[in-house]
């Protein structure tokens, strides 16, 4: 699959697009596999294969549902160069809710275990506790390098984290097109949301955040991630060796978009 | 089971406690059942059903090993006045971690289905992002009631609730003395979790909150929960008939054990 009428910058040279990544191959009924490789030597990037669980589970679901929230742990490390096969459970359809079960399996173990909740549209009351904080527009700011995050370009959202030892607060968008698809745009956000920089503030200057351990991401409203995205991590304690942090998305124009929480590793893995 | 030696106020009369709810029967490996009925005619408490879940799971790791998270989803609404049964699957040992995921079944469905991680203790960084609040102490603040909370007494933290239209800040202890476990202490910790007021502060006058959809807790260290523990549930918002909400948990000496994540309906449930 390629896809022409990439925004700059572009990827490198057999560099998968995210497209690509969420482009999962359909074994059987409630079995998909991902074969795409990403030319990356380390640990498979935990928010790829969050985002493919969530696109097998929702491949799942009756028509018009979409994810609300998602809730994973990494049970083992993986890897980008490997292919990853997704078993979907389908733990309940009710009448106005879909609760899916994924398990990510790498070389027969399992890498990731995924749970997720689906649900048709609503419309009932709006009330946002807060508001977007005040960024200055992604326009005026310095590209950031992300390398191995595909088809991502991200900027800081602060002009006190130009030099990016504090990307907590930063702006972040694909550099590709991405098609009118609800499912896939949550499944993008989800991509974008296993960052891990949410300690950084709290680490020395060593850098002491390791692997992460679980995810959340609530998607409070319609995923829209195609334009700049404003993402906020907030460090809240490291104690145990653990750290925990929360983060919030906000579409540019300030709605909320979904958030997300996270424990991860602080320090070197011991698994 | 019976526990003398209660504090005040005792328990109506025939009203297990939250220790009688805790101890489930080993039906067999990794099946566990809960036959101890508490006397409301209403839904099953999630915080009750999370905890037992939680007991469960904790029944079958290594020794040593205590819960650091939990995140679990209702799928079906229970009944306070039947058994449950908790079907633990061991999803991984590893060499410093333990995976469990648990379904509880009554009358043969799903109702709530649990994964949560466990580990040894680990001594490393400590630091918080922030500080408890500051909150007037539980002994000048009157008691409040919670009638079908078992064995939980609580009083308003803040001088502005004491109508208990807000109680989003809360002391909260238990009426009877806990064992020197650690493990027991997580799980009535995340009984007291599943309060759901978090969201009063964004409802209208009617009080618009529903069942509650999912639930996560993050155990930051040890935990100790038969003094006083403050609880401050946050808003954050509603949108598409769901609200979202965190909560803090901190020892009365300001020391923050845990934080939670949940999401509930907010809105006439249509399950």
């Amino acid at each position: 699959m390629s896809h022409p009428g990439l925004a700059d910058p572009p990827p490198a040279l057999g560099q998968p697009s995210i497209l690509d990544l969420l482009d999962l191959e359909r074994i059987e009924e409630n079995l998909y596999r991902s074969s795409v490789i990403v030319p990356w030597p380390g640990a498979l990037y935990g928010g790829q294969v969050a985002a493919q669980a969530l696109h097998a589970a929702g491949r799942t679901v009756p028509a018009g549902r979409l994810p609300h929230s998602l809730h994973g742990y990494f049970l083992r490390s993986g890897s980008a160069e490997r292919p990853t096969v997704f078993q979907v459970y389908r733990d309940r359809d009710g009448r106005s809710f879909s609760a899916r079960r994924v398990v990510a399996i790498q070389d027969g173990a399992v890498i990731f275990s995924l749970s997720a909740s689906f649900a048709g549209p609503r419309t009932g009351a709006e009330r946002d506790a807060s508001v977007m904080p005040p960024a200055p527009a992604p326009e005026l700011m310095p590209a950031a390098p992300h390398a191995h995050h595909v088809s991502m370009e991200t900027r800081p959202a602060s002009h006190d984290q130009l030099d990016w030892r504090i990307p907590a607060r930063f702006w972040c968008r694909t550099t590709v097109p991405l098609p009118d698809d609800d499912l896939l745009h949550a499944c993008v956000l989800t991509y974008m949301s296993d960052w891990s920089t949410g300690l950084i503030a709290l680490e020395g200057d060593d850098g002491e955040t390791g692997p992460s351990l679980d995810h959340a991401v609530w998607f409070h409203r319609r995923p829209r991630v195609d334009g700049w995205t404003l993402i906020d991590l907030v460090p809240q304690v490291v104690a145990d060796d653990r750290g925990w942090y929360t983060g919030t998305f906000y579409r540019a124009d300030g709605v909320r978009l979904a958030s997300i929480a996270q424990e991860t590793l602080f320090a070197p893995p011991r698994r």
